[in-house]
């Protein structure tokens, strides 16, 4: 636990997800299958807030995003998001995009890496879910889909026209975001949307043993490379190398990069603190 | 017709390029086969022209940019850029540079999106207006060669600089604009430079099926999808989630996000209205 | 000799490391077989001074820079560096990673273009050294491994987290700095982080055939090629499309531009200055 907790309290009970802690690894599961795991208000809430706790505890080094049933997650609700919005007045809708924003945020900069292991669909905010992991596992099955433009709204929903065009470059961004079709794994592979590509239903599997392996290691050199590749999108080349040469002397402080002199010294595998 | 608009006439004849606009499509063409298309100083202006226009009147909800005969455009023609630039001062070879690079920009910033459609040989600026068009439909014909070193000047030439790192990574970049090697049309798919990559002699007709379709769709969720996209490159994640989050905001305010969600409910086709 | 020299001299002895100047090329080769060449706190300090003093003297048009032996380069080693950093108070590890950011930076930035000749292993801050090249030319022996983490440290180390994502997409980027995996030759290539990938024992060779042609060609457009590409990186594109029309309208009072004119009106190949 962070010495940094002030009076909020954990919340309970999440009602919108799942989410297991076990060994410094939290899974959260979209866990509404009869309906691909279609997001809700409360589920774009509940990530939301979870990261934020999450973040603050400090009690989890790594975040595996998955979705339950027949596909990752098939994006916002027809019925219970467009049909909802429809009726919002201005403020309202500004609300509401600016949480789904946050989730994304969320989850580039929290303090631990996160792995979505996407099988079947991931469609709409659930590509976008995707996109900002640090990580996409998925299996021959998985298809992204930016559907933004096919419900009439923006292919930029969520910072997807900031990310994606980083990810796989411009022209695919381009055509991704604007046609909304699907793309298959072979194809998300070949562009860099892919990190890891498993056998046929092996994607939570692979992003799990991925998670404890990122948990066991040096987890702050992890964190501290999240959150460089995260800000230097967005420095020049200058500022980039003086924030390199900061964060490396400090982790030369750290415990991590003792224990490894001193276990290559001594020719044995380090054990890695996490700080 | 936009209400936006003043006392400025259209242009009656273009004569430096060929332009039909038909049900929202332009279809603007290089055409001085004879000369694989080289570009002039009349055919820089006419595009900068043309462009500011079909932007004001939002007549136009796509455009297809093509060329005539045996290729896409060669570039800027030796005798009469080339040459003719030689005796300029450097008031007017910053004239001209400028009015090179506000072609780039204005098919960059135009409200829609802008399709080149390559065969043959897209050499020089020919390269940079295909790079900066929003799609690059290409037949097996296409290369892509960006000259400017081969002439003395530097490979950043209108924006290239700026744009090929960002549509096929730094590495790629580095090599063809300081090269000015010619990029086949197998190897621009797998780098990301090509959107679509047709039979041979398809390319036009490809380009303008997928111009249709985007000017009979959701218009203006494609040109802000294009805007964002643009705008993104050049914005930090934080401001691009806020500028995604108001962007939804404004269109689910719009006809076509409701009109999605009545035929979807009414399980129909949406009949787009562009707004 | 560039008459914006002033009392400085040259250095008269590299001591760690080789460097070879002919005809315009110098050919940099880390010369420490017996340790894979791996780096001293010497040798980034010859590399810091070496790209100073070449910069500023313009005698040199391309640089090779090669690694004697078995590989490329191993990296910081492990008890020259990692030893000496273990002991050292914060003030001098800031000095010690800043030296290692302005080698990368003097990369980027000297007026010439830089070319990594990669066989076998390049990794941890060797791996950095040929990203931040203009060109990597690999054989199939290469690979490229950004092992930071596995000592501890930030994947983000001398501007990996800035160059990575902008060469082969955040997604790629990400796993090689957070994972430290070795990425092979092939892999290499698929991602866009090899330039030209020879045949066995032939990286090298080609590396000096580019680096001729590199400084037999109209060397300045080269120079203004690699200026523009390293700055647009970190400019938006109203910018980089000023910047573009001021280099192109310098570089058309040149005599290179000149020369290309005259050579094509006469049908014979240009003779280039590199002015």
């Amino acid at each position: 636990m962070s010495p940094f907790t002030g009076s909020a309290t954990r919340t309970p009970d999440w009602q919108h997800l799942r989410c297991d802690i076990t060994d410094g690894v939290a899974t959260v599961t979209l866990a509404r299958p009869e309906k691909l795991n279609a997001l809700t208000f409360g589920a774009y809430a509940d990530m939301r807030d979870l990261l934020a706790e999450l973040s603050r505890e400090r009690s989890v080094r790594a975040l595996v995003l998955a979705g339950e049933g027949r596909g990752f997650c098939s994006g916002g609700d027809v019925d219970e998001i467009i049909g909802a919005t429809l009726s919002m007045d201005t403020s309202q809708l500004l609300d509401f995009n600016r949480m789904t924003g946050q989730v994304v945020r969320a989850v580039r900069e929290c303090p631990f890496p996160v792995i979505a292991a996407v099988h079947g669909v991931a469609a709409g905010a659930g590509a976008v879910l995707a996109l900002a992991a640090d990580f996409r596992i998925a299996d021959p099955s998985a298809r992204f889909a930016f559907l933004f433009t096919r419900v009439g709204l923006s292919g930029g929903d969520m910072g997807a026209a900031y990310l994606l065009p980083r990810v796989v470059g411009l022209g695919h961004a381009t055509r991704l975001l604007m046609l909304g079709e699907p793309v298959r794994a072979p194809e998300a592979e070949r562009i860099g949307l892919v990190s890891e590509l498993t056998e046929e239903g092996r994607a939570d599997e692979a992003a799990l043993a991925l998670a404890r392996r990122l948990a066991e290691g040096p987890a702050l050199a992890y964190a501290q490379t999240k959150a460089l590749l995260t800000a230097e999108l967005d420095m020049p080349l200058a500022a980039s190398v003086e924030l390199d040469a900061a964060t490396q002397a400090l982790l030369m402080n750290g415990e991590d990069y003792a224990e490894f002199h001193a276990a290559f010294t001594e020719k044995r595998p380090p054990k890695w603190r996490g700080r």
